[in-house]
């Protein structure tokens, strides 16, 4: 899949990250951005775990979309995560995901998430999904 | 702190958690109740990863709080979580916490969590926090 | 399989972990032994990561087959370690393994590490396992 | 540290990892590889886990020596693995280690680990060490 496909994707079965930004599908996996909102923020003007968590997760799950096609069903067994650096709270987050493994039953992905701007890293994820068998 | 005073914490100076029940607490950690809402649902009737990650990573400051008190500026520095199992859509998340290491810098929880009235666990979790130095 | 059964299991088909003693199958995973030895330690006193790794992994793998018979082929997909306290050089490592996910394709299990002797414990991990489908 | 400087380090502190040749020191951290040898097989001719484990963990410290000079008691705090692919039992295997984090009591590394001559990764790992305070 492109990214407007995934982007159109997200729209229609993924409401809940509609405002995503798929912003490329690359030749090891995808760049997602995320919009920090006033609801991701912590006291001391940083973003929480949460969103990058979640950052993260869409991230793989698109990163195996646009290898496999609109899999519904794919689902998250295990999350890794380091949290770094403190991320800006007026910079929206990037995710570079790569694609480590697509196999029948598994895919591997790790996430570097920056804050739009920094250099430095703020997070680092590995996930592994399950992928459904085909009929 | 009691389980009152964790529960006044999270009120005061933790507003996005001030919806998580403070069950327990307990000899090894704390019990956490997450309450399941609209927002948190994922289609098929299940819970997104991010509430479970979000659960297990308020429930893992509490515990580490109950021993040490309020110290707002613990942060994670890395968590571990594998999907088990689809939570029910309707029922309470809990968590129940463990405080495995408490040192002068870093602690160590694990979580294991499930669906209220279900034996089964849905998420197991392992985190680390950064305890600042004392002034 | 009884932890009988286990031990001669590893004699047969696992020489490399001969040395480990099946302490119990328990309620809900299992109880491994594991000697320390001089190839084990570090300088400083102390036992090696490797061993305390390997000493997670066997026991998650024997954990599986006490309750779905020997299956060799299954393989270690993930491994997430805690190190918290430094081993005693002197004493045997511990390991209570608890099965917390035994699915058709998947397991999940979790390990708590002590040195023989002392409470509290020195690791903790958790661990998927890919079981193969039947034939 | 050059590689050269690595290189005798791994000879004259840690002997049990001496066989490790450290290949480059790189812009962002280390390329370490690690003969296999008789001892680190597995049954059907592939290599154990433990001994990957290892390497990640070598290849890590080697990093964060590279940058901060030969600091003995840096220690492992961490470890999360994803096993991808069953490694030749005939190839050294080599590990791209990336220094994503150094801080000034924690460092975060992640690990790619190939079998020499192949493409595709066999295992990912990342690893934070807890690096002790300055006199």
């Amino acid at each position: 899949m492109t990214a407007p496909e995934l982007q159109a994707f997200l729209s229609s079965d993924f409401p809940q990250a509609a405002h995503f930004v798929v912003e490329a599908v690359t030749d090891t996996g995808v760049t997602v951005r995320r919009p920090v909102q006033e609801a991701d923020l912590r006291p001391g003007g940083t973003v929480q775990g949460p969103t990058m968590f979640g950052l993260a997760d869409v991230g793989a799950y698109l990163a195996i979309l646009s290898r496999i096609g609109p899999v519904v069903l794919a689902v998250t067994t295990n999350a890794s995560i380091d949290f770094m650096r403190k991320p800006a709270a007026e910079a929206d987050l990037l995710a570079e995901v790569r694609l480590l493994k697509l196999g029948r039953a598994l895919a591997v992905c790790d996430a570097l998430i920056s804050s739009d701007g920094v250099v430095a890293p703020v997070a680092r994820a590995s996930l592994t999904y399950s992928i459904p068998p085909k009929r």
